[in-house]
């Protein structure tokens, strides 16, 4: 692609860096821009900025949050001993949609997948077993994709908490094996909670 | 969708101001911006702000330029007496890209579109018919899309220079290179036939 102008490829490089986005559908976002007024790329900059060095992830779950401890662990009549084991912090948004569940988070940050180069000493999961260990938690429920990587993750920590004493269950598999779970519609999402089976019960399925 | 920062909850609703980005899509994107260095999110809202601050539009064909008159126009081997009108700059670049046209160019800007509030007076019409008055144009050829749109602007700015001696010209409608027939739509393929060439010259192309 050849450019009339270096601002504005400079412009489009940056943002064709980002996931999906090429550099035909960038060109068009930026010429999107200076058609609108100066205030909204202005804004959009400040916002991006603003997030990328200040926003915190909780201490406790690694939601991504504003303060020290998020929401949803400072809220009182949430149950602390249920344990809803995610990769995402979208798969927090989706299931907190779906209302069914008053239990608290872990997220993960990811799934283990060495084909990514992903381990599991890239993901928060030291501080989920260390959680277990400390006794309050009666039940781990794995919210994980139901793709390869989602059910190694899964079965990498519960080798590392079976022989605690916690109930681990994964949701039902109501969603079709090989989707995100971020796509999924509230309803099938909801009912997978619901329906959560014993983990060890699935690795027979 | 339920965020649970208000940090995130601004990046992702500036994001989704862009055309064609969702909240979701716009969630995914600025999730993935906070797993990249911050340097990436500061890199990509440096370009937009710099760009959309100091961008400047050729005076003579309004392309887009980092100077006053862009390499095109001052471009001392390209022919003057032809010039190319597009809607936008994307044009212009799908255009240079062929290495089919040595003449300049003229960006509207857009084309008449009553529906969406763009009327002649909103595009760079005027400037392109004052420069066709100034009698060193010889020919105008139209390259807008093949719209109502289109079509009307074509023929708005037909009837503003019809008196002056420039001839005009449209680029040929046709059946893409490499397409199909079966699967053409039935007005190109209407166009294609009406619009024939002689074999010979076909030969040539
Ligand atoms: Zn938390
Ligand atoms: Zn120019």
């Amino acid at each position: 692609m050849e450019f009339s102008s270096k601002l504005l490829e400079n412009a489009v490089n940056e943002m064709s860096q980002l996931p999906g986005i090429g550099k035909r559908t960038a060109l068009r976002l930026v010429l999107h821009l200076l058609r609108q007024p100066k205030e909204q790329t202005n804004d959009l900059s400040k916002a991006l900025t603003q997030m990328r060095e200040e926003i915190k992830f909780c201490k406790s779950c690694h939601n991504i949050s504003d303060v020290a401890v998020c929401e949803i662990c400072a809220n009182p009549h949430r149950k602390t001993d249920v344990i809803c084991v995610v990769e995402d912090i979208r798969d927090v948004m989706a299931i907190e949609n779906t209302s069914t569940f008053r239990g608290l988070y872990h997220v993960l940050g990811g799934k283990i997948s060495p084909m990514d180069g992903v381990g599991p000493h890239d993901l928060n999961i030291n501080s989920l077993v260390e959680k277990v260990k400390e006794g309050e938690i009666k039940e781990l429920i794995f919210a994980l994709s139901s793709t390869m990587e989602g059910d190694t993750t899964n079965f990498y920590i519960y080798k590392q908490i079976q022989e605690l004493e916690v109930i681990t269950s994964t949701i039902s598999r109501g969603i079709s094996v090989g989707d995100e779970l971020e796509y999924a519609d509230e309803v099938t999402l909801g009912r997978s909670i619901v329906n959560r089976v014993p983990f060890e019960a699935s690795l027979k399925m």
